[in-house]
């Protein structure tokens, strides 16, 4: 049997698990993560642990929640204290590589502290979040220099001052008038790059280039594409692919504007939110959007006919995942941040090629997955040791190996809108602003501080119309979900500095060290 | 009006409220801490964050609950991302000094990730929590190179292999005969040091010292003594100052060992519990026990004494507590680590030398203090900003000032209880040892992880015999309790790498950074 030697891991930014016909679109046809579905487990309750990227993507890197890693918002800082993938890796004398975007912003008090120039070898590792970058871009900024990005459209004719702005995010209309993908109402015409030149291919040829190159040394790497994330701008023939009639259903109910939660009703004050509550918005950019997703498909599919070609599909884990999906006007919302299905819920498919996981193979999972499995997942396939004493997440190949093990019955995730204006309008302090979904059974629980919470039954309202967070029939039930929270909170890893089993060979060893306590 | 220019920051170590004369000990008079109360505030209900050495003393030296700064016993090294004390002073080119104890250990894993000497300047900063040591002196091990004290034995006479172990805790009996101080059995006699030499004098000498030394030069210095910490070796006259009638009465009943929670059932298997349970020990070690807290009273005198000639006592805030109790014997108990007020609650005065304190000087403030409220004090005193997003305390000169502030209606102290042999006895892992006390109104709430609550409503049975920790009628308040504890992890500080300022500054700032998120 051949065992697993490399770790792909793919996240995508901002994509809805509702938008891949694995996941039940009926007219968004994502064959390659349908094939990479038959060749392994798709979880159909996979919930981002924060629904924004920053944090979400600390805990995929981390394997510990925003509680723990800290990291509360993009542009917040990762702590130079904490450990990721890359450094559990290095352990085995292996390395983290990134094509794309990890959103790692560097802890430059932390570098200050313990004086670490940014430019070293340190300081760049963990500026990149413990990954050896071969090519990083984060997306909807104009690339910089951790990216080769610039140059390649530069080399192919695609220059000026600002390329990616001036060529990948402009769309150009029939008569060939240039217009500013920024703006949605621009985004149904294609981008001025064609698709040989787009984000999403070049990063994914990164990848291949990356792979390749390896040839039979073994890998870790993770490809993190910038898209269906906005600017939603794509390139042909992806712009035009999909009509309004391809689109699912508007979720939205003009009762859910009638006493609102609020920081939901103060979510919808934000621009994003009232564009997208716009019908008109909605149907103009919801195909566009579909394309973008359609792209990621084909390029997975090429990514994965590389991996076959080399040889690599039996010995390779493959992990598929978003950092978070996006409301696109469902629940008169634009953007994630609330926990609704839409932003909370990931598409999340784990291909574990080994012999044990045959029994598995093609099957759904519906136990809950969370992004801190990902880094004790890749660790357990690879055979690196974690810390127990940090890592908070499980790996998975106890699922996709049927092992007989107790798994977690919820799912938590977090946010803290601190930095957004809604949290002006509601009149809180940073630091006062957090939120916590609580997933288990049917019911999604959202626990908020200084508000009342919100209630919903996936069952009964699969589309989260009716908050029961004031229901006075349910507050024995909310009140459970109260203390399942504070069990949550109250397990967290915070013991950073010192492990298990340091702990365990400490216990009750203060003779030894010359120390009578209570003697008589 | 004078200015404060200086901070005197005065711990003990395991020292019980009820053993002073200001908090109401009948036979065992502390004539200084009397007078110190005088001219400041008592706290009357000052609980520690954690009921143990290293826990509690890095809330006091970060300002952080143990949640936050995630050291959870003695020796868990301090994580180096954790700001202190001495971080903030030097913000303002200042240094906090210390003489004495800290039980800092460094964060050698976080050292070599960072690529950080241990003997460098940085380094030696760092083990020592911040601190610029003139002598440190952790206690209850033979003194390292850090401390004179070893020399200072030795030059006067006290020489050997382990000067300490030789004659600051050994005994001696009429007849000549030398004793360990480690066995509880021998403290009835004098250490073999008289009390000019012991420990308690010589770290005052070395306060004594650094304030003459500093002359008008202002300062921060911490004085952590080591007493009345075990060993329970006095020096003459504090070994027989005191006499079994002057002992408070043993505070245990034989129904507490019925039925006795779990935690603490195993809690009361560890040999110190065993011997400080029987009344034999208890009588013999207690009136030491008073000698120790006596000659602590003492030298505090001294040390204010000094100040007085100094001119210091108009410009110097003095802020004098301990880590923890101890049980001597209370409840069947010894050492500490569980919630009762014996161990929980602290000494605690604030003098305030400001005008504006005139009108609390010399009274009793019954409103609730933890450890993490002297980082945010001393730093208010001084003029010196601190991180609100890392500090949770909050300036006690709110309270002595009187300022029209809405204070905390409720206290929180955490234990772990991993290292101990009773996780073993009660079949647990590392990190599934938690608990968490809610003191609030009369009653205080301990909530354990896996285990029933503990329960004691503080006015009907002020000595804690009486656990309603099941009764069914009180499940409303309990359910109360859980959701404060709730709500109190849920706001702990863990954007540690931001502060509140710059989220402040960077709210709905997108725009400014070229990016338009749902621009239409």
């Amino acid at each position: 049997m051949t065992k697993i030697r490399n770790a792909l891991f793919v996240m995508c930014d901002q994509l809805r698990a509702d938008h891949l016909s694995v996941y039940g679109h009926p007219s968004l046809a994502t064959p390659n993560l349908d094939a990479l579905a038959a060749r392994g487990v798709v979880f159909d309750n996979a919930y981002v642990s924060s629904p924004v990227c920053g944090p979400s993507r600390m805990s995929y890197y981390t394997g510990r929640s925003m509680a723990s890693h800290g990291a509360i918002w993009n542009r917040c800082p990762l702590s130079a204290r904490e450990l990721t993938l890359g450094d559990y890796l290095a352990r085995a004398g292996r390395t983290a590589v990134l094509a794309g975007k990890t959103h790692v912003m560097p802890d430059t008090e932390g570098f200050e502290r313990f004086g670490i120039e940014v430019e070293s070898e340190r300081g760049a590792l963990l500026r990149a979040g413990g990954f050896t970058s071969i090519d990083r871009y984060d997306g909807h900024h104009e690339p910089g220099a951790e990216s080769g990005y610039p140059a390649y459209l530069r080399a192919h004719g695609f220059g000026g001052e600002r390329p990616w702005h001036e060529h990948v995010i402009a769309t150009v209309d029939p008569q060939g008038g240039v217009h500013d993908g920024w703006q949605m109402r621009n985004v149904h015409w294609p981008s001025r790059v064609p698709v040989e030149h787009s984000e999403t291919r070049y990063m994914t040829d990164r990848a291949i280039d990356f792979v390749r190159r390896q040839a039979d040394a073994p890998w870790a790497l993770h490809l993190s594409l910038v898209k269906p994330h906005w600017p939603y701008v794509a390139p042909a023939p992806y712009h035009a692919m999909y009509s309004l009639a391809d689109c699912l259903p508007i979720r939205k109910r003009p009762e859910e504007l009638v006493d609102a939660h609020p920081v939901v009703a103060a979510f919808r004050q934000h621009e994003w939110c009232v564009n997208w509550a716009r019908d008109e918005v909605a149907n103009h950019v919801r195909p566009v959007y579909m394309g973008l997703v359609r792209q990621v498909d084909d390029e997975i599919g090429r990514l994965v006919a590389a991996l076959r070609e080399l040889g690599r599909l039996d010995d390779t884990l493959i992990v598929f995942c978003a950092d978070h999906g996006e409301f696109s006007g469902d629940h008169w919302l634009g953007e994630k941040e609330m926990f609704y299905e839409q932003a909370a819920r990931v598409p999340f498919i784990v291909v574990d090629p080994s012999r044990e996981a045959d029994a598995t193979r093609g099957t759904r999972e519906a136990r809950f997955v969370e992004c801190v499995d990902v880094v004790p997942t890749i660790l357990d396939a690879l055979g690196v040791e974690g810390d127990s004493h940090r890592i908070e997440g499980r790996s998975l190949l106890d699922l996709t190996r049927a092992r007989p093990v107790e798994w977690r019955d919820m799912a938590v995730s977090e946010i803290d809108y601190s930095y957004y204006v809604a949290r002006r309008l509601l009149g809180r302090a940073p630091g006062e602003c957090r939120g916590w979904m609580v997933r288990t059974g049917p019911w999604k629980y959202v626990h908020w501080q200084g508000f009342a919470p919100q209630l919903y039954h996936l069952g009964d309202d699969p589309y989260e119309y009716v908050d029961r967070g004031t229901d006075p029939g349910l507050e024995p039930l909310r009140r459970e979900m109260r203390d399942r929270l504070l069990a949550w909170l109250g397990s967290r890893k915070y013991r950073s500095t010192m492990g298990d089993a340091e702990v365990e060979r400490r216990t009750g060893t203060s003779k030894n060290a010359g120390v009578y306590i209570g003697v008589w």
